[in-house]
């Protein structure tokens, strides 16, 4: 690994996968916006095109995967080359459930623009999204700038993101013991809001992998959760993922 | 790579991480078991005990992924030997997430034994778990005896498990409708289904590593799923993840 030749050969094949992986990050930010946009405004084609371009984000994962695997079999990275190569698989595999969730929003759109419209829930899980999408955007830059401050920064942001999925629960339990006939849409938006709060956990997993690849060392919280907060409001429970 | 005895040498040690991941397989197989009988049961103190479990089963995955970088930098494997390094550590990524789902489950027995039970509702979620619980046995068998015939009897059964799921989602929305002060029990019960219907996506994805690894390549049909069942039942529609 001390050959020069071989350490910048490396160093060119790392970036080439990292563009793909900026790319896939692209890709999987727009399928957010466009997931909550097309929730919000009922627009099942918008939607449709949610789902289709899933495809293309599950492509470039197994493109990345590939070309990770031919790095290690051709270069054969050591040490921290090779734990650089294994982050990117990581980070890899976080955008590709990012974008499964965003998939799982669109279709839950098209199952939902034919009930009955819940006041006021489209626009806050929208707004979730929103924060999700705008994490993900800074938790990529960390990972290319190797940018810890901004990592943890990220890393932090997810707890406003799980209270606003707690306060969402409350709400939809209030509104279906009001008028059952609000059970069925509220179920799908409940698994709308879970979903985000999840993709919300795996922006915090590549802001975990981008302060490690930028400090040497995983941070020291694995994960900052509002867990009281998750456990025991105004009785009704709702328990962590 | 064909030096004999640096051949050994990588035998050796995938089979060393190969127990490691059948250890990781068989505390799962009892999270799955012991979360669903204390569901069942409403027993607080057996769900502790999975829950605190969780941890020994994420050390395993840690120790698994950096045995496998190891080998990656030690043994430095080409081709062939690569992907199964690759494969065991997809695998155990699979493994920490049915974990997950089963601490989940313990999370929620415990808010849940705290409500007016739901009839038959833990029953049934315990004969979901029971199927999920044996087909993660027999796809790990599978993955070890590289049994793609096995494999792939495993893949099929994850559509019964998404058939009881589907079943259930109908049941609970019922509930819900009939009594509002079912609500809140059956909107965990609800999720804990959910997860149990994703450890079944993730015991298929298990089997569908075991079919690579025994034949070269990936199954043809990705995953096969119910999908028109799903949609459209009853009036009640319910979006695949």
């Amino acid at each position: 690994m001390n050959d020069p030749h071989i350490a910048k050969a490396f160093d060119r094949d790392l970036e080439a996968i990292q563009a793909q992986v900026m790319k896939m990050g692209g890709l999987v930010e727009e399928a957010i916006r466009e997931g909550s946009k097309s929730l919000k405004s009922r627009d099942v084609e918008l939607a449709e095109k949610v789902r289709r371009g899933d495809r293309q984000i599950d492509e470039l994962e197994d493109l990345i995967n590939t070309q990770c695997a031919q790095v290690l079999a051709i270069r054969q990275p050591a040490a921290t080359d090779l734990r650089t190569v294994l982050t990117v698989m990581k980070i890899a595999g976080n955008l590709e459930r990012i974008g499964d969730y965003a998939k799982n929003m669109a279709k839950r759109t098209e199952v939902l623009s034919q009930m009955q419209p819940v006041e006021g829930a489209s626009s806050a899980i929208r707004r979730m999204s929103k924060e999700v999408g705008s994490m993900l955007s800074d938790a990529l830059d960390a990972y290319v700038r190797r940018d810890a401050e901004l990592a943890e920064d990220v890393r932090h942001r997810d707890l406003e993101v799980d209270q606003m999925y707690n306060a969402l629960f409350r709400e939809f339990l209030t509104f279906m013991m009001e008028d059952p006939r609000n059970i069925t849409a509220c179920m799908h938006l409940h698994f709308i809001a879970k979903n985000v709060e999840r993709m919300g956990d795996h922006v915090t997993s590549i802001a975990d992998q981008a302060v490690y690849l930028a400090t040497g060392e995983m941070p020291d919280d694995p994960r900052p959760k509002d867990n009281k907060a998750i456990y025991r409001v105004e009785g009704f429970e709702e328990a962590d993922e």
